[in-house]
């Protein structure tokens, strides 16, 4: 019987990562670190450099680190999907334990499903999206309806320099959490048991509720063990997401659209008429899909950053150098749900229909 | 007794003109032609240069002219309300007929009333507006309650070339009228007759209204026998005025946030999510403020213009120079009569507090 290359057995996992930008690229090195998995690590456009040049890494969780490459470096999820056999006499497909999928969330453009869908194994692999947004589970629940969907809400700041340079100035600070049922912007369905007693099905369901979570454990162990910061294991990990929304679908969209920083967003009071407004729609959004976040939050997270802080958004980033945005995950899929709730959010439309406007513009530019 | 310099008796108005860009030279020049008014310009910036050289000109109503001047140029208002005397021995203040006001209408910079203050004879000088926006007349009114304030909707195309040349390449349409009472933005006073009976009262209110008319009447004549294209003399100058808000509301307010031209706003689809929305918004202000547009006028507004039109808004034009906008009367006073009138406006209110952001950056630079 043939076996897998690489995969000594202290390595127990076998991890696909998805998009190394800097957030996956610290990911896949955590991941390698902790000694619990064999990490494939897919590329696009770097997959030349990185595979001959490794990265060079600043980073403020692991120091500097010269020419460091993942396990294995490939050009396509394809690619990761088979390896050779050790006796170089054929290939075999590779079962992984989790896809980790750090790519912008861009469901128009670059939808999940297909990016992961040939290193996927139905029922084994789990899928850990590192991304931002809300609802963006719901395709991978779907097209995978047996398997662990979890999710991670970051706050790393790390980015990518040319051509193989990672920088991470901001630490390793996370929170993952497994999406147990329908998304809030899908309608929530009360899906009877196929067969069986309430009883039956409802041990089934805890059965499966048990090991979901096992695997989340698993993962969240491993990436801690992997020497990142802090990473914490929340059983409500739409909540984490609606919080942190708090800020991506209010600083990041507004100061994309007016082309201001944080400090000048704040210094010129459109916090108070416009940041703030939009924090409480999305609060009352929370808490209508049953996420509710605590009362002052809406007010820390506005009020938590100096006024003469230079930060620049990173939707702002992407619209000032004509790439895509994640406008939907950020704010179209919330305003779904708030219409299906009835909550009002009168901001965040005319924000979303104006950054609409500004990523057609973008998409001509592309198409050009 | 002493005369005035260069007033021949066919010259019957003395009329001084303040704003001398593409809009007021053109309103200068039709007024001088016209043979029944002797014209003062007050200019600023371009003072030393007109006074010299005049404006060359090339207008698609009056042909190409070459250092054209108007009777008498002058550098500030308060020189426009003193000549000297034929004798040469003294001077005297001028009484001026008509106040012709042209400039950009910003009234936290440049305020209208201290502007024209010095030009103005209480009970006798009838102000022209020739500006754009909502209640721009009411700090005229409240400022000399016994003249006669009209105002212009003009449809000109004109602009200004660097030095002193004026190209003129839209036909000068408009509809001038009076201003009878308090404007929408502010409340409507049910202003009881000072003394004497209803009947008498109301004899004198139409002998003072009828007085306002004749001027207006003999204004409009007199810039109609000046050779523009078509002046009209309308009852309802405020329904023309919030007709007029219907494009300067919407295509340019959007089209300056999200930095489109005309053709651009409407392949997006920002037409139908934005501009429609707040097309709508700005009709029913007018109706509740009792100045009630035709059903047809939105849809006519929105879909007159090709696909492919690229007018660049003068907002945006604004906004790109980093000059100041005049977002205070187009969007600023039109939400003050929502507001006091109860009309929804959720689509003006989100744009007009964005701009406010962009204003807020125009005025950072400026003081810098």
């Amino acid at each position: 019987m043939a076996t897998t290359t690489a995969s000594p057995a202290n390595h127990a996992y076998r991890v696909c990562l998805i998009g190394s930008g800097g957030v996956g690229t610290i990911a896949s090195l955590v991941l390698a670190k902790s000694g619990q998995a064999h990490v494939t690590a897919v590329l696009r456009s770097k997959f030349k450099h990185v595979s001959e040049h490794g990265w060079d890494i600043e980073s403020i969780d692991h120091g500097t680190l010269q020419g460091w490459k993942p396990h294995r470096v490939v050009g396509s999820a394809a690619e990761a999907a088979v390896e050779s056999t050790v006796e170089g006499d054929g290939s075999q497909k590779v079962e992984f334990d989790y896809v980790v999928v750090c790519t912008k969330q861009l469901p128009d453009r670059n939808p999940v499903v297909p990016m992961i869908a040939p290193v996927m194994t139905a029922g084994r692999t789990t899928v850990v999206l590192i991304q931002n947004g809300i609802g963006i589970e719901d395709e991978i629940v779907a097209a995978w309806p047996t398997n662990t969907v979890m999710s991670s809400v970051s706050h790393i700041g790390s980015g990518i320099e040319e051509p193989n340079k990672v920088v991470q100035v901001g630490k390793d600070v996370s929170k993952m959490g497994v999406h147990y049922g329908p998304s809030s912007v899908v309608a929530p369905c009360s899906s009877a048991p196929a067969s069986g007693s309430g009883a039956e099905a409802e041990a089934e369901a805890e059965k499966t509720r048990k090991a979901k979570h096992a695997k989340a454990e698993a993962f969240v162990s491993m990436y801690n063990a992997g020497g990142a910061h802090i990473c914490e294991l929340v059983d409500d990990i739409e909540a984490a997401r609606w919080e942190k929304l708090l800020w991506n679908g209010t600083f990041n969209t507004v100061c994309a659209l007016t082309r201001t920083d944080v400090g000048e967003i704040q210094r010129s009071k459109g916090r108070e008429t416009l940041l703030l407004p939009m924090m409480w729609e999305i609060w009352h959004i929370a808490e209508a899909a049953d996420h509710a976040l605590p009362d002052t939050i809406v007010q820390w997270m506005a009020y938590r950053l100096p006024d003469d802080c230079a930060y620049r958004a990173s939707m702002l980033l992407d619209l000032e150098n004509a790439r895509p945005m994640e406008l939907e995950v950020i704010l179209g899929n919330p305003l779904k749900v708030a219409k299906r709730l009835g909550v009002a959010t009168p901001v965040m439309d005319v924000v979303y229909k104006l950054l609409q406007v500004e990523a057609w513009k973008i998409e001509q530019l592309g198409s050009m």
